[in-house]
């Protein structure tokens, strides 16, 4: 009980409110909200890196809109990263629930990234679009790295 | 072509404002994308319901936070829902796509009362909620009743 309250309490620093387990009945549930989540931020950040790596030509506002959707859906996967749910149609490692701190200080810092890209794509400048995506991409790549199986 | 440009015309409508196929490499892509939108509101909303519906308590903040992520991703399945993607791993009708019309009036009529859930949200009033919850929620059910397999 004492680990999933202070766990709780991590969660509300990336991501929801709400104590993560209360929201979803089904371990399953919660397995299946973090990667819709984690796809439809994916597909959003996909369409900026189209444009940062030259392979559609840059439209400055389509960027922006793209980037404010990344930065509102990179805050809501964690809330589905229930103690418990590394089983299952899931490639998340146990190191999430073992290493929370590592983990906690990798969202914020995918987040933090994501927030600035935010930013750039804001200012219409390609090269800051570019810099912040390459940044970002960074910060995912780190997290599956450590905490997502192959 | 002309038949592609009209529907990403209507899309432009209810969605995003690229043309819809361009933005995914694969139909399965496209399919993806549109469930895990719905996944993502769908967890959401049901939030909102356990508190309309009296299950969990009625907290203002929680209910106003879930409804603006709600509005957020009511705009965005419907770019998914590219020509010919009535194949794989999708429960999608072809009356969404012979049926466009109708189809796009439901999706707006949904996104309209979701607009409407927020805003009622935002008071704190319960009694607001669960109405604007019930409408909300029969928009959703006119539209899986119509182009969705059960």
């Amino acid at each position: 009980m004492k680990m999933l309250a202070s766990f709780a309490l991590a969660v509300a620093a990336i991501g929801l409110s709400a104590p993560a387990a209360a929201q979803f009945q089904k371990p399953e549930d919660a397995v299946k909200y973090r990667k819709a989540a984690f796809t439809v931020m994916g597909a959003h950040f996909g369409r900026i890196g189209a444009m940062a790596n030259g392979k559609v030509p840059f439209d400055a506002k389509v960027a922006a809109d793209n980037a404010v959707i990344v930065e509102t859906m990179s805050k809501l996967p964690y809330a589905g990263f229930v103690p418990g749910t590394d089983k299952g149609d899931t490639r998340a490692l146990p190191a999430i629930w073992t290493e929370q701190v590592k983990f906690n200080a990798a969202a914020e810092k995918m987040q933090g990234e994501v927030s600035k890209l935010a930013a750039a794509a804001k200012t219409g400048n390609l090269d800051a679009v570019k810099t912040a995506f390459g940044a970002a991409g960074q910060s995912c790549k780190a997290c599956h790295d450590d905490f997502r199986k192959d």
